[in-house]
């Protein structure tokens, strides 16, 4: 090995996660991770071993890398993992950085962002504390993936402070709405996928065709307001309760890494509709915790979760988010909705956890908490481990500032 | 007069559009429509008049001109006016191409892309059709702008043939749902504006700033899949049933050029809340127009409305949207949402036209139409005029094309 990889790394050689990456000395680029290091990509390039132009890996962000195909990218991954076992190949380790020596970038330029609502348990939830707790699952529900556009413009990478939004809420339905910061500030368990090929206006992905269209994952918080949620959200869906941000941890994990965890999912009844069969299993074995951490102070595990529990996988999305002619382009990011499990121990949101405020989660450090409060910090972590072998994607963390005055 | 311009044209000395268009001679570039020409700003570049970067100028979008802000796209325009009453300036003949021997393409870069509900009349109508005719305006309407984020990818320009989308949909509540091509295949008469400037993540535009930030104003038709939209779209709103497609028209009419045309809006009761408040006017006459034509038959006017209708208008929406932090960029497109006058012929749907498909419409060829056909040519059209003035904006236009097999 030209360099260590300490045991247990989510970045192992099993991994090889690309993203965007900038040092005092040098302007964004597309990196590596792995270890506790960055493989910088055009310090390799310089040397000569890829043939394709070298200009996509001086970029701030990955779209252009994407943009040369699988073939290109998954040729890369599997030549970096051969190189940092061969003491004789074209890696020095003057191409590596170390992490904490590195700032990290959004690392793709997302063009439409669609937010699916894919966990059963977290739409039973959501459906029984928002409607009706005896219908609480829409009769849509189990016959597509119900989903919506978001806002791209506001997805930011881990580390981005989150301002709590201000906004237009009516806590009391009898009286006038009313103006100011979000009171019932949450966050949202999920994972994204990054669309890897552009298709054509009026063209349908199926569900066969669109392991293609995928190019890897992310961990992805969804930010919620809940009180503006409640009050604007009928009938045409969430709008300022999300477009506030949302936080992407900043390595994208490739299909291919992920591939020695696929399981298959839930069973779906009734059986849907043709367009959205699967003749292979896409659900992934992904281990998901939520840390909780008040100001200056240490960090409960507050969930743990899997993205396995999926009801609808990535193929189905995708093949209904295009059975219309929809079309999707390289950096499109596809998120799942919350990942919650059977029980409350593996919610996704406070929302669940706390049943709406009304039952207060306590920290280990006594603290109680109904919703996020000014100077937490909110971590999601993922990763996947099978015979030894460790797949991670690192985590996505947001401290909470109060609103702007 | 360097060209002839003929009267009535929407292209009047006092408009000024800004486009891109292509010739088989010249690639895609900024132009401006004059009369039935269109002045090539390129080759105006050419003769040293400008001093800005003439890059911006020789690109597939406008949004690299509209980035050099107002201070100087305003002043092109200024200079343009006077240009074209000076026969010793420096336009001369060469610089301009008629329209017919161009191809327009789609004006902007679209970032982001939010649909308001803004007309009282429409929302009032669908309300009735789709949910309580008795409480047909949700309780949030008259308090803020509902509005949607909708799909970027799929705005097309004016010409574009639309593909009937497939989907999913609930003919019979007690049957299960059916996937083949959409039955009630609906336009919506929409005008659309185009963010000029770009914000910060956790920044708040007012009322007062939002002036500053919108660029000009489009056509802007919301092809809508009523069928697929009512059987998916609760809880989180439209998807599928709109984002097959959305049709803009080719030229951008800027906010300057629409000046003289303001006028009071409707009076809002209750009185809103302060941060969407306007100390000045910011509706529009501008009327409106639809015609439908079957394959190959001549084109009945099935609707004449106008966005002075309009209940919120610009500032309140961008002030609104913001209003949490989230920040907008230069090329983001917001659209109005269906802008329906008080009477059954000023409605901007055929769903509000026909009640649903109830009431069928009779066209001038005798022909009957509930939703729209295979083959029918779709177009909008708007224009604002005053004291002898015109400024237009030419048409946007689809045709129905069989779904892909």
């Amino acid at each position: 090995m030209i360099i260590e990889i300490p045991t247990h790394s989510d970045f192992s050689i099993h991994n090889i996660p690309f993203g965007i990456f900038s040092t005092p000395t040098s302007s964004p680029r597309v990196g590596v991770a792995i270890g506790e290091h960055i493989l910088d990509l055009v310090e390799v390039g310089n040397t000569g071993v890829f043939d394709f132009n070298l200009d996509v890996l001086n970029k701030s962000y990955l779209n252009a890398f994407i943009a040369l195909g699988k073939s290109v990218t998954s040729g890369v991954r599997r030549s970096i993992q051969a190189w940092l076992q061969d003491d004789n190949g074209p890696l020095t380790a003057a191409m590596f950085v170390k992490q904490t020596d590195a700032t990290m970038h959004m690392p793709i330029k997302v063009g439409d962002y669609t937010d699916f609502y894919s966990s059963i348990e977290h739409a039973t939830n959501v459906g029984k504390l928002f409607r009706d707790p005896e219908n609480a699952l829409l009769p849509n529900w189990r016959h597509l993936p119900v989903g919506y556009h978001g806002r791209a413009s506001s997805i930011v990478v881990s580390g981005t402070d989150i301002v709590r939004p201000k906004g237009q809420t009516r806590p009391d339905p009898e009286a006038p709405p009313v103006y100011g910061p979000c009171k019932l500030l949450d966050f949202e368990l999920e994972m994204g996928f990054v669309i890897g090929k552009s298709s054509q206006l009026g063209q349908t992905i199926t569900t066969a065709e669109a392991p293609d269209y995928i190019f890897g994952m992310v961990l992805f918080n969804d930010w919620s307001a809940r009180d503006i949620q409640k009050w604007e959200y009928v009938p045409l869906g969430p709008f300022l309760g999300k477009s506030f941000a949302s936080s992407v941890s900043p390595w994208v994990v490739t299909m291919d890494a992920l591939m020695p965890f696929k399981v298959a999912g839930p069973k779906q009844e009734p059986e849907v509709l043709p367009y959205l069969q699967c003749s292979e299993d896409y659900n992934f074995d992904i281990n998901l915790e939520v840390g909780l951490a008040p100001k200056g102070q240490a960090e409960t595990i507050i969930s743990r979760s899997n993205y396995k529990y999926m009801y609808w996988n990535q193929l189905q999305q995708l093949a209904h988010h295009t059975v219309n002619g929809c079309n999707v382009n390289i950096g499109d990011m596809m998120a799942s909705g919350t990942i919650s499990g059977k029980d409350e121990k593996s919610y996704g949101s406070l929302l669940e956890i706390t049943f709406a405020g009304r039952q207060p989660l306590t920290l280990e450090t006594g603290e109680e908490r109904k919703f996020l409060q000014n100077g937490d910090e909110l971590t999601l972590r993922g990763y996947a481990e099978k015979d030894g072998k460790r797949v991670g994607f690192g985590s996505v963390s947001g401290v909470i500032l109060p609103s702007n005055s």
